[in-house]
Formats: C-alpha cells, sequence, structure tokens
C-alpha cells in the first residue's frame, strides 16, 4: 500500500496510526500542503483524489481497469482497514461501544478538524478573522464535549482498555490544540489517554515528528 | 427508540432516512434549534448530548445503571443501526464498495455540513461575513468532488443499485444546497441520484418538510 501524507495533516495522522497498529507495510509519499500554494491542488494529485485532500491510501488491490484503487476519507480508510484487517483491532467488540467509539471519533473528525482545516482557514483570513482565535473557539468547545462524552466509557483509554478509532483521533487532535496554544489542562482525561497512548510503539511512529517530510528540528 | 431530531438539520435527516429505510419504530422529539437561542444548548438537552446537537438517538438497550442507552454524531449512529439492523442493508456486500459508500458519505458528513451549520454561521457574521457567500463556496465545492469522486462508483445510486449510506447524506446535503441557492446543474449525477431517492417511500418519509415541527406551508 502507498499513503499519499503530509507530516502534520491530522486526518492523516489517524491513517498512519491505524497501519502502524495493524503492522501493515506501506510506503508514505509527501504531498506538500503549503509549498508553492500546496501540492494537492494540482492536477497530478487532483487526479488521485477529486477533493484535493490528504490521506490518499492506494489499495493492494486492483479494479477491473488493472489500475490500483485507492480509498480518501480518513473515517472511510479506518472503517476498511478494520474490516479488511481485523486484527489486532480498532473497535470493541461489543456494538454498543463500537458505536461510543465511533461516536468519539466523529467529535473530532466532522465537529472539529473540519474547522482548522487549510481551506476553512484560508476563508477566515479572507474575512479578516484572526487564525488563532478562531482555531482555539472550534477546539476548545469540541474538546469540551470529547472530554464530557469521554467521562462515560473512559478506562485506560477512551472506550476501555485498548485503544480504538476514539484514541486515534485524540492524539493528533490534541496535538492541533497545543499548536494553537490551547490550554488542555481543563481536559484532564482526554490529557492522560493521550500520554498513554504516547508510549505505544504504533502512536510513536505515527507521530508528525516521526514523518519523513517533518522540518529538521 | 427515540430520536431528538430537528426538521432542516442535516445529520438528523440522514438518520431518520436509516430508520425509515430499515422499518425502525421510533418516537420523534422535537428539538427548536433556534427558538430562545436554541433548545440544545439548554442543561436539560446538554445533560442528554453534551455536544448540544442532534442527532441524538435513545436506543432500546440499557446500560447497567438501567437508563437507556444513547448515541449522537449522524456516521455513529449509521454504523450502529448497520450492525444491529442489517436488513434491509445501507452498504454495499463487498468491502472495497462499503469503503467507497463512506467515503463519499464523509464529503458531505466532515467536509461540507460542518462548514455550514448554525454554530460555525454564527462565528462567520461575528467576523463580518456574508453567510450566503460562505455557505455557497463550502457547499460547491464539496458537491463538486462529490460529483468527481461518485463518478468512479455510480450507477442507479451513487454506490451500485442499492441505496447506501453515500445517498442518506447526498439528499439533505442538496436540500441545503437548495436553501442556499447553489445551482446544482454542474452536478447531473447528484441531481439524477437524488431524484431516484425521493421517489423512494423511506426518503419520502424523512424528508424535512414531512416532520411533526416542520412549519406550515
Amino acid at each position: 500500500m502507498k499513503l499519499y501524507s503530509y507530516w502534520r495533516s491530522t486526518s492523516t495522522w489517524r491513517v498512519r496510526i491505524a497501519l502502524a497498529w495493524k503492522g501493515l507495510p506501506h510506503e508514505v509519499v509527501p504531498v506538500h500542503l503549503l509549498d508553492g500554494g500546496g501540492q494537492q491542488h494540482g492536477d497530478a494529485f487532483r487526479a488521485i483524489n477529486a477533493s484535493a485532500q490528504v490521506p490518499v491510501l492506494v489499495l493492494d488491490e486492483r479494479g477491473p481497469d488493472g489500475a490500483p484503487r485507492r480509498l480518501s476519507q480518513s473515517m472511510a480508510i479506518l472503517e476498511y482497514l478494520e474490516e479488511r484487517h481485523p486484527a489486532p483491532p480498532l473497535l470493541p467488540a461489543d456494538a454498543w461501544l463500537r458505536a461510543r467509539a465511533r461516536q468519539l471519533a466523529q467529535i473530532c473528525v466532522s465537529g472539529i478538524q473540519p474547522l482548522h482545516n487549510l481551506t476553512t482557514i484560508d476563508r477566515v483570513k479572507e474575512l479578516g478573522g484572526d487564525e488563532g482565535a478562531w482555531v482555539r473557539h472550534f477546539i476548545e468547545r469540541g474538546l469540551a464535549s470529547l472530554e464530557r462524552t469521554a467521562a462515560e466509557t473512559a478506562a485506560t483509554f477512551l472506550v476501555g482498555d485498548a485503544p480504538s478509532f476514539a484514541d486515534v483521533c485524540l492524539v493528533p487532535q490534541l496535538y492541533a490544540a497545543r499548536r494553537y496554544s490551547v490550554d488542555v489542562a481543563p481536559f484532564p482525561t482526554l490529557a492522560r489517554i493521550e500520554a498513554t497512548c504516547a508510549a505505544l510503539p504504533a502512536f510513536r511512529a505515527a507521530h508528525a515528528d516521526a514523518q519523513p517530510d517533518a522540518p529538521a528540528r
């Protein structure tokens, strides 16, 4: 498999964690989202993903035309990987807990991240808005919901004692929060679980700073 | 089951289609998102959903404390209903096509809708932005991606010849598009499939105008 990736992309990071957790070998193809206005907007990349976004996962299966199949949208990719490579899992066995893992994940995926991605920020700046204030508002609001909702199922991880889609989404979301100087002290459950995840090899391998296109420190 | 709903909420509408498609009886509890600043912000509703959003589905199963379990986030609810009530399905049997249905759904769920929900629009207005121009930008951009991406799998519906999560998300999204005067002529595949869906009883029952809290015409 081949993953079109940008080191600091929250959505791509989720997929990197899942690939590492399941031990699935893949090549990383960096796409620079800022250089020259963003490589994702070029015709070459738009032919790969009409949405002009990372991640795109090129699969190890081919369509009737012989071309490798490819998927975008991080949650669709996570669900696909879970169905095709169920062990080790990233969803609990119980239907109710699976649903809660997806609910917590979606608080990040649809409730927070779309409000701070590049295309949104560009429009906010065009309106003369302050990028930091806008992003902090939505991240703080979303993390407050996540903290309160997580309390119902959290143990070692957000849902019970094994990592799930929820933790996969939490970790890059908290990185984005810190990048925008959000104080995470009001979210002690989230911060504790983030620290637990940070010690796991799959989460370390997927970290933004461990990527081939991360800038040298 | 019990569904906390608002007639014109895009996210709730998705769940209404799934419940109707699967023939699952449920009570609808209207939550007015505008009256008095929005009932969703009151303490009573926040105790039900810390994210202060519809939909919330109260399930026909109870937790260890005896209280009925409840779920929010439309995609988490759709996946739960699909796992618990697989027939009639809203996902194809093939793993690849399932993934594509989820990918197309997420273009609406995380790529379009969060940019035009009430809390986002409120912030845009605070910046002095024009609500219509903001919303049209993101809907037109998202529908263009959806039209191009759908071309790879579309037949009678967005993915093959049966409705899926993708169509469940498409129909309310196109309603929102028209509400903001988006011209849907550049999206002929989407418009054709919307018309096909509109003839199905489950989609008719779930329509905004068929809801108990829809204003009289």
